[in-house]
Parts: C-alpha cells; sequence; structure tokens
C-alpha cells in the first residue's frame, strides 16, 4: 500500500528488511523482506515488498543506494509506548518496595516528589529518566511529573529536547497529611495547572503535550476533581490518574467519596472519565466499572511490576479486553523498579500465568498479544494510534532498530530463527544493548548525540 | 578473624572496600571499608578492618601497594550459586514456553536434547551458557546435560576449563514414548552413568564434580531409581532431580508409583533422598513431604521464573523455610527463560508477593533473604556450604565486584547511596555490565582470556 498523495512526498530514509508489528486483527504481523520509506516529516510513506523495489523507487523517486538493509538478526519493531511512568520516582527505582501503596507513598514517594521544587534536581533526575526510557525503547510516555509547575514545564522540555513522544503532566494533589509542604491549595492546584498547559502548550513542541493529572482521588477533594475535569474539557486535553490499585485505597475512596457508587464513578462524576483518560492499574474494577470506561472511551494502564512489587493485586487483563477497554502498559516507575518496556511485557505474561496457575481455565496472554499491549495498544490508550503503534502508511515512524545478536549483547543464538522466534527471545532476553537505534517521527533519537552521552 | 596457621599462608590478592554477604544469622551484613585477603589455593586468608591494616599486613606479610581499593559504587558479594539449570536446553532460552510441563517436556525438550549427540552442537551449546552464567555472576552451577555420557563429560570439561564450579550431571532416563531413540534401557543408563562417573572423576577437576541424575520419576523404573541410588551411595555422590513441579505430573507419578505414599516417598524408597541431594521446585509437596526432606537432609531448589513461566505453580518458600529444609534458587533453564541468577532473585521476590497479594497474612520475602538464598542458601542446598557461599575465612573466594555505577550500565544513581541500598538496587535493576570481576577460588574467570572472548 503506498499513500496516495506519494508523488508530493520527499523521502528521506528507506529500510529493507524484515518489519514486525500489530494490526487490530493480528497481534504479530511479520513482514519479511519489506520497503519501508520514511519521508521528511517523519511520516511512513510506504510499505511494501522487497520485490517491489522498482515500481517503489520510480513512484516515490529514490535510488536503491540509499536504502539501508538490515542483517539476518536484525528486525525492526514498533516503538514502545509506556502508558504510566513517574519520572520524579526515578530517582528511588530499585529500592523502597516493601510495603503497600498508601504506607508507601507517605513514607518514601511524597518525601521524594517534594525535592523536585529544587529545579538543578529536577533536571538531573528528568535527564536521566528520559534518556534512560529512550534508550530502552520508550517512543512515547506518558509521565506524572509532581506538584512544581516549573520542574514539570522542564519536563517537557528535556523529554522534546531529547526528542520523546510524551504526554507531560502536573500532578494535582490538595489533600495529603503526611509530608508538610507537599500538597497545594484546590485554588493553588488549578491555577497552576491552567499556567502548566498554557506555557507548555505556548512552546509549541510538536509531540509534547499536557495531560490533566489528579494524582488520585484520596489526594483530591471534589472540588479540585471539578475543577480539573471542566479544564480538560475546556482545552480538549488528556487526562491520566490512578483508580482501582489496591484494596485498602479502594475502601478508603469509598470512606472519602461516600456519595459515588465506585471508584470509577467519582471520577466520571467529575468529567474526568473521556476518551482521551488513562488510568493507572484498575486491579479490582467491576463489570459495571469496566463498562462506564467502554462507555466513556477511558483507558487501563496495566502496570505488573508495580501491581507485584507493591502487593496491590493482579490485573485480569483478559476481563478487560473482553470489556473491549482500550488497553496499554505501564511501567509506573518507581512503584514499578524497571523503567524499561521490556520489563512490563515480562511481568505482563508473568501475571497472566499467574492467574493461569490460579485458574487452569483462564485463558493466558499470548506474547504476541503482551507485544501489541506493549505497542499498538500503547497508542490506542493514549488515543494516539493514529499517529502511532504500528508500520502503517500515514503515521509517524516511531520503530526500534533491534539486532538480537547485538555483539555484547545478553542473548546467544544457536542458529538461524525466523523473526516471530527472534522477536520472543529479544522479548523474553534482550535489553538496550540490542535495541542499535530508536526513531521517533523519523528522526534518530538513540544513540544519542555524542556530546549528550552520559 | 584470621586463619590460625596464617604465618604458613602466602597472599595473593588483597581487596579493600565494602563486603555484603549472609550469613546463618543475618540475612544480609554489611562490612564497609574491609579488608579481605585471599591466599595462593584461592582461600579466604583473612577478613579485618581497614583500619587494622598495619596489623594484618605484619602478620600476613603483604605490603599496602599491592592492595586493590574499591570504589565508591563498587562492593563484593559472594559468588552466586544457580542449584538447577539444563545446560542443555539453553539453545532455545527464551522460547517455547507456551505449554505445561509434560507436554512442554515431549513437544520441545526431548527433540532438541536428543541432539546432543552431536559434540559440535553441545561444543556449541554448552560453550555458550557457560560463559553466559560466569558473566552474569554465576559461581557455582549445578546442571543437567543429556542422556549423552561423552557431551556429559564435554559440559563438565568447559566448565572447568572457563572456571567454574559446577555438579555436571548425565541425565538418565529409560521411560520416553515421546521422542524415539531419546531414551536409554535401563542397563545402558546405569552403565553409562557408572562411565560418566569414572571418566570425570579420573579427570581430577579440582571444582568440577559428577551429580547422579534421575531425569525424574516419571521418566525413570523403579529399577533404574533403586541402581542411580546404589551409585550414589557407593561413590558419596550428590543427586539432583525434579519433585512435584506441576499437578498433573504429580498424578502421574501417583500412577506410575502406586505403592509409594507420596512423590518424594519414591525417591525416598530408592536412597535418593540424601544430604547431598538437591531437587528442583517442590511447589505442592505436603508437610509430610518436607519432613522428609529435613529429615534426609535433602535439599530444594526453587525455580520461580520456570513455575510462573511454565505456570506449574508458586512454592510456598517460606513454608519450606519453617521446615527448616534447605533452600537455594535456580534459574531452571530453559523452562525458566533467564540464564541470570538475578532473574531468579527477581522472581523470587515477586513469586512471595503473589502469594502475599492472595493471602496478606503471607509472611513476604525481604530482599535480603532472597540475596542469602542465592549464594549462602544455594551452597547449603548443594553441601558446598564449606566450601563457598560466603565471606568466610578458610572458604574459597568466590565472589563478584559489582560496581552498581559502571558506565554505559542499566542504572543509574542520582545520588550516594549506602551499601544496603546499591545491593538493592543491582539486585533489581543490574545485569552484566555492573559485575565488572567474577572469582572463583580466587582465580578472576570473568572478564574472560581476550582469546577465549567471544
Ligand atoms: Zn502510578
Ligand atoms: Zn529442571
Amino acid at each position: 500500500m503506498a499513500n496516495s498523495n506519494s508523488t508530493h512526498i520527499e523521502i528521506s530514509h528507506i529500510f529493507r528488511g524484515t518489519f514486525v508489528h500489530s494490526t487490530p486483527q493480528t497481534p504479530l504481523e511479520v513482514l519479511e523482506d519489506a520497503l519501508l520509506g520514511v519521508d521528511t516529516d517523519g511520516k511512513i510513506a510506504f510499505i511494501g515488498k522487497g520485490a517491489e523495489i522498482d515500481k517503489l523507487s520510480q513512484t516515490f523517486g529514490f535510488s536503491a543506494t540509499n536504502i539501508t538493509q538490515l542483517a539476518q538478526h536484525e528486525f525492526f519493531m514498533p516503538g514502545l509506548v509506556d502508558t504510566h511512568i513517574h519520572a520524579s520516582q526515578y530517582s528511588y527505582a530499585g529500592t523502597a518496595l516493601d510495603m503497600p501503596l498508601l504506607q508507601w507513598l507517605n513514607t518514601y514517594t511524597f518525601p521524594v516528589e517534594s525535592q523536585f521544587k529544587d529545579l538543578e534536581f529536577a533536571n538531573k533526575v528528568y535527564s536521566q529518566v528520559v534518556r534512560r526510557t529512550l534508550r530502552n525503547g520508550t517512543t512515547t510516555a506518558c509521565y506524572h511529573a509532581t506538584i512544581h509547575t516549573d520542574a514539570s514545564l522542564l519536563l517537557a522540555q528535556i523529554t522534546n529536547e531529547l526528542g520523546q513522544r510524551a504526554l507531560v503532566g502536573k500532578v494535582c494533589m490538595d489533600r495529603n497529611n503526611a509530608v508538610k509542604h507537599y500538597k497545594e491549595t484546590c485554588q493553588e492546584s488549578q491555577e497552576e495547572t491552567c499556567r502548566f498547559i498554557a506555557e507548555l502548550l505556548n512552546k509549541k513542541y510538536p509531540r509534547v503535550k499536557p495531560v490533566v493529572t489528579p494524582r488520585f482521588a484520596p489526594s483530591c477533594t471534589g472540588a479540585l476533581l471539578g475543577q480539573l475535569g471542566a479544564i480538560a474539557k475546556n482545552n480538549n486535553l488528556h487526562i491520566q490518574s490512578h483508580v482501582s490499585e489496591n484494596v485498602e485505597e479502594v475502601k478508603l475512596v469509598k470512606e472519602l467519596f461516600p456519595e459515588s457508587e465506585s471508584y470509577t464513578d467519582v471520577y466520571h462524576k467529575y468529567n474526568l472519565l473521556t476518551d482521551k483518560t488513562v488510568m493507572a492499574h484498575g486491579c479490582y474494577l467491576t463489570d459495571e466499572e469496566l463498562t462506564l470506561f467502554r462507555e466513556t472511551g477511558a483507558s487501563v494502564s496495566h502496570c505488573p511490576n508495580s501491581n507485584i512489587s507493591l502487593c496491590s493485586g493482579i490485573l485480569n487483563v483478559r476481563k478487560v479486553l473482553k470489556h473491549k477497554v482500550k488497553l496499554g502498559l505501564g511501567t509506573d516507575v518507581a512503584g514499578g523498579y524497571s523503567a524499561s518496556m521490556l520489563d512490563a511485557v515480562r511481568r505482563a505474561l508473568d501475571s497472566s500465568k499467574v492467574l493461569t496457575i490460579q485458574d487452569p481455565e483462564y485463558d493466558t496472554l499470548t506474547f504476541e498479544e503482551v507485544f501489541r499491549l506493549a505497542t499498538l495498544g500503547g497508542s490506542q490508550a493514549l488515543s494516539m494510534d493514529d499517529q502511532t503503534g504500528n508500520f502503517e502508511v500515514g503515521k509517524d515512524f516511531d520503530a526500534l532498530r533491534v539486532n538480537v545478536a547485538a555483539p555484547g549483547g545478553p542473548i546467544d543464538l544457536i542458529q538461524t530463527d525466523e523473526p516471530k522466534i527472534l522477536l520472543e527471545k529479544f522479548l523474553n532476553l534482550g535489553d538496550d544493548r540490542n535495541i542499535t537505534e530508536v526513531f521517533v517521527a523519523g528522526r534518530k533519537v538513540v544513540p544519542f548525540d555524542k556530546d549528550q552521552t552520559n
């Protein structure tokens, strides 16, 4: 297939080799000896067969000498989409995993997040987390920052400079008695959110946008939630928060919002469930709540590492999918200890297998399905599947060049494996050493420019 | 503390810096600014405080200029002990995880293992797996090979050459109807086991020994099990096998050995439970069976990645420990997809947390406890804790030099963390890039010699 306006398009890169990706119909589609062209706007101009090279080069006016040929153990896959990550919590990733959610927030999270008033500290941590996630193939990330507007704007600036596609949220919370100073009044939160949105939109970053971010219902008064719902609506913005992560939290929400029918209903009441909303976790969502998700078009971000690490619960992904609720994967750093979406893929498979251990009738997710959740599913969950998520003509070229046999890397190959096996090995055993190049909208963002390398 | 024969000891290495290890009393002991001396036999000659340097250098006759000083983000920890790994299955590690144990064996495992008749293929795979595990810090491994004696001897030779401490088992199985040719008669199995043992012992490898290896009860007749029990007893050898991994298998054993009270009892009856026996999995062991383990001194190898990946079950480690049964961790490649013991540590924590999700009263394992299982626990499970497992004077120096801030590595440090936090980050986020040196009995086995580098 080729873009109908092809004659007006200027091609900047052409790749030939194996491409693997997902479609709404097929969790894994393998295109062997494919030819993919990227235009000067970073969009996929055509995808054809290697054998069609003559026809394609004529149509799109490129020369065969400009083609990048992948090696035998290489393939391209769509960039990974992290639908839920706390950039600010990256400073303690890999530690502090010994208590449940509410105590964990008060003991570890709020004290650390309060330090992001310091822009120098923020700059250090945010630069690290954006580089780290890019290196690990996260081409799109949906970030929680902290309550600090200027630090949150800095995170947006860093993602833009390093070339990651991102939604960035200044966290809103007018309820917190655990850590002094790490709280706003309802009015401050509203005003600073408006300032954050205005200043960020004013930067006109092509791929970094604000997302309205009430931390979660227990941290927000109904008044604040209502105002944030209105702000999102007036500006047609994305919304992110947390829902139904652990049992204690669900109970607390019931106490704090006795007038609401469910946790989900709290958000719905304040107009925070839209088709641009992504809610993390959802381990304990009822059928009624999932129906509300589907009806509003809101999505779930499944964060399996976090759910296990904080002993929160195990999401029944199959149930969410059966309700036709959009679902992506998230690392949830630092409740999840790993900033790599490859870890999210593995833990999603593990979680599904744990459900099968508990009930042998449970229909375990396949690695192909989880691959789709980590790419196309994430782009759907963020309502960005018109721009990214797979290799479709007209979408941006967000892609990972993967070398399963990268020298010095973590994978040993014994023989020549077919692409599906290579993908499976990469998903189970690979790491950033196998991701030799990362593209966002056609721009090569990994390896980093030399002057930026840490 | 210092060896009482210290005056006759010649010191070959001295290290100064942070050492972390476990003792039977304490899951994590941190020794800051410690001074550790290794003698020319590779044994730990002394461990003292940095401040005692003058006294120690006088006693042991070394000069302060010969000391290797660790940097701030570095520490030494004991080498990791993999108590259960199938070297032969490494060729398909990271794939083929979509069916339960018995079907998995027939579909994937037996066809691959039958290829190890080919010594060239065996050499390739075995070299890869020993290098890979060494790079990832496995200083001691308890290997299953295949039924092929010569290929199993080759595995022993490779581990000896590359310097890994190992038990190597030629697999015994006289029952298998799934894959033609991948089976022995009872007599062949017995004779080849005797040949394997005699030839391997005859090599006089200092740290590589044979282990009697009935695959598992369903693959062996009672006659074979009885002969293997006798062979082990006559030669005072280690024994390894599998027990109670999944529900279907437990049921099959009940059918095949109707005269035995339990799966464990089958092995016990044939004298295969001794204080040098390690049995993988044990997910469904009853209290009575665990009592039999304790009484005989047999140990359990907990292989959490495999148990999740094949949907086998989740071992209640706390219950095993309460029964005072020795317990180590295993990768169980390739039912477990990762050959790295760091993965086994993470999955052991996950499994424990899953049990806490199921029952909030469950006493979750701490990372310090799992660290102990991966080091000292493993050495106990293999009855090698007189030689390795922690930093005790008189034991061999089996150690990993860890740099948590290794350049180009997977961990970002924001600030100067205390050693306990550094260890936790390494266990959760580290990989072979952080393991800059590996020592087995005082010999530096990683990085590999240049001529061996792949
Ligand atoms: Zn979160
Ligand atoms: Zn095994």
